[in-house]
């Protein structure tokens, strides 16, 4: 209840009490959910800064016209907006009045709302660059690890407010980028013990496949369906690719050539024949190959595979992308992202092509929950509570505790003299292992009586002993 | 750029460059900005848990009616609201309009806004507390290190997004909870390395210096001058007191009583004689004593004073307050605060007393800079820049990288084959210390040159010798 910049509050509030609850697809993380979430974050970060990307955090709130027309008119829709302070000022409620109309109408209007909350990490990052460009470091490492909102309704996995987590590597065309975010998708799902598959494409190969089945006009459509895959099946995307005009026995081949899996990449392969001459194939496939020969004999090597399916739904990709799927738990990507040729042309600063990568932190939490794999030593709570017997026996037994603190070890005193039931209750519902009781005849005898929690062991250590029981 | 749920990106916006900016009142946090306020966060984080405080993290929105009546008439003002999305559905238009009406009149209302942005971490955990308190082990030691956001006008020092860091300890109305939060001030400036003077007072004192004055009802009006003594002095606070129909005699006493700060307080110290037998008096000094008490053989001793003045502007306090300022930076509080009745009553769960505190990170940000606090190993950037001299030669870099990167060693290689003068300015810039350059020659001797980029010097190290340069 500590406040530095204090509020005035001399009229005390008359509101009667109410039942309080969160807004719709929100949550408050207890004490386990953010040892553990910050263990996937520090295992992340910690990835991050060893392969030389730099911390970034970027405010909540963004100038709404920072925002706007970025994510697409759906993507608009979804964006919180803040309404602005003030509006009932005699002075500015006609214009209130005015821009509040225009709002109504799917406009938008400074004088109603000029700010709004952050939708990703992307265009806020590309804002701040863009506006600091002479003094970054290029190519710029950056990672970000903040939450974000959306007015998506909420659904099973799905909030309004939620983390994300990204690494970005701008200004650089140099496909060792793709190499190096590829060693930090493998490194960090080694750290978490989540087994994965890295899946890797080029769209210069979606791009190709327009063109042996139409045009270039076929790319999104195309990609789109592909993007199915997964979903609607081999037949489900047959059906659509025919929609497309494309014909059955193209579709047969696109079909073949995207169907599996593979480690390697062969332009001899049978299977890539029919992309005939096309550059952009080409090209693409060069991609591919130069990035799994530069992972060939490291610990990367065994988890990255090309899927000539992934497809990515952004249409700003524009050479390698990736996707993440855990192993041994059907839930979707747990990872995303790719090469992409201007981050900043929006924002008045031209050719600054990158390449990202993002980690989708609540699926990777219920991987770890549903595998088992969060270590014990992530709850980092209180290691030892000493019990109250009373004044004279509390002030000994708060000396060891600080005694155990000044050691590194979380030590607590109950705060009164309470029957033991209730002081053995409270460091159970805490999970504190173990218990110290220091009473009048223990204080007569300088021992004391550790108790483990968790197994029932009870015994007498002496005063001189008592810090060599938990270091 | 990375994004694990893909917005849809089909329209490309037709927007032109424009100068991108930031809301007023918010900041970019870059690299050596973050890292040095992660230092500050992991310190505070570390001395919280060791003291046996629980992390919580709650939204950033919060249902607007959460928020409303809590901070009084002025903080309700200084709330940042969220417009509800999908305003200009036609079936809801005319609610909405409504609702704006009664919004410009200064009501609320659920049709245009519902939740807003959390104006500090004492409601939220409140909240929290409220909805949970079934579950939670009481006395709850809880921390919090969150964002919140206030529209007040932006000015040095005051912005309207900013950090609170909070631990509080609810459920119990035992001193043993003061002395701990003293301690845990103590710790955290002590591994800082910022000298501060941690003062506290009880705000009985105060309450008793209003039923000497004149009665209960000066409590606010007398603690609001008594306040001010660092910004209108002695005088100013006589002339205040005057206003307040307090006779001089009695206002001189006052002055003489609150001027100095004390290392302890006894009841028989002339200064004290004119409180009489106030039973408040007599409480409040016997809180102080019994906090000093407790300290006396730690090491929070020498910071901890008793100041009369203190009075600390929240009126919901009702005990011991604390406020720390530093010895030898002069920039107000660093942090504050103090007990409460009450923590929970507003929202349906009476009878919560607790205490906390609060640390003013934005300022203590400013202390360690202007004292150069920060130490060295808070850069923990890349170490060793590798060169990039054409495919071959970064073959054989890209292993060195992989390899010190296994011993812990953040490394990188230069993106391409640029320059030396290029790569050099690269590793300046990112204030990388060391740069390994391999040519062809290299390449051939298994030998490379390593130069420290601080000092200058330069010199050959075998293949085999490498690691052992940096670790």
């Amino acid at each position: 209840m500590g406040d530095v910049t204090p509020a005035n509050q001399d009229q005390p509030s008359k509101s009667r009490p109410s039942k309080p609850s969160l807004p719709q697809g929100t949550r408050d993380f207890g004490p386990d959910v953010v040892q553990k979430r910050n263990f996937i974050f520090n295992t992340i970060r910690s990835v991050f800064e060893l392969h030389g990307f730099q911390p970034l955090e970027t405010p909540a709130m963004e100038n709404l016209e920072t925002l706007l027309g970025k994510y697409g008119e759906e993507g608009d829709k979804l964006i919180f907006k803040i309404l602005n302070n003030g509006l009932g000022d005699p002075k500015n409620i006609d214009k209130a009045r005015a821009a509040f109309e225009n709002v109504l109408q799917g406009k938008n209007d400074r004088n109603l709302t000029e700010r709004a909350l952050k939708y990703d990490l992307t265009i806020p990052f590309a804002r701040y660059v863009a506006m600091n460009h002479g003094r970054l470091a290029f190519p710029f490492r950056r990672y970000q690890v903040q939450p974000v909102w959306r007015a998506d309704r909420p659904q099973r996995g799905r909030y309004r407010e939620f983390y994300q987590c990204d690494a970005d590597i701008v200004g650089s065309r140099s496909l060792l980028n793709e190499v190096e975010l590829a060693l930090v998708y493998s490194e960090v799902f080694r750290r978490l013990g989540i087994d994965v598959e890295i899946r890797i494409n080029s769209r210069r190969i979606l791009s190709a496949l327009a063109d042996v089945s139409g045009g270039q006009h076929l790319m999104i459509p195309l990609t789109v369906a592909i993007d199915k895959l997964d979903k609607i099946g081999h037949a489900g995307v047959a059906e659509e690719m025919q929609k497309l005009g494309i014909d059955a026995n193209r579709s047969e081949q696109i079909l073949q050539f995207i169907s599996s899996t593979r480690t390697s990449v062969d332009a001899s392969d049978d299977s890539l024949q029919f992309l005939g001459g096309s550059s952009q194939a080409a090209a693409g496939l060069e991609e591919l190959r130069y990035v799994l020969s530069m992972l060939a004999n490291t610990e990367a090597k065994n988890d990255v595979v090309v899927d000539f399916s992934l497809a990515r739904g952004l249409n700003y990709y524009t050479g390698i992308i990736f996707e993440v799927r855990a192993e041994n738990v059907q839930i979707g990507s747990i990872g995303g992202g790719g090469r992409y040729d201007d981050l900043t042309g929006l924002f008045g600063v031209p050719d600054l092509p990158g390449v990202g990568i993002s980690f989708g932190v609540d699926r990777i939490y219920d991987v770890m929950e549903e595998m088992n794999l969060f270590p014990e030593a992530v709850h980092h709570g209180t290691m030892v509570l000493f019990f109250n017997l009373g004044d004279t026996e509390a002030r000994t037994a708060f000396d060891f505790v600080r005694g155990l603190r000044k050691r590194g070890i979380a030590s607590e005193i109950y705060h009164e003299a309470s029957k033991l039931d209730k002081q053995f209750k409270y460091a159970e519902k805490k999970g504190i292992p173990y218990v110290v009781i220091i009473g009048s005849r223990e204080l007569e005898n300088k021992t004391c009586n550790v108790k483990n929690i968790i197994s029932g062991d009870q015994k007498e250590v002496a005063f001189d002993e008592l810090y060599n029981q938990f270091i």
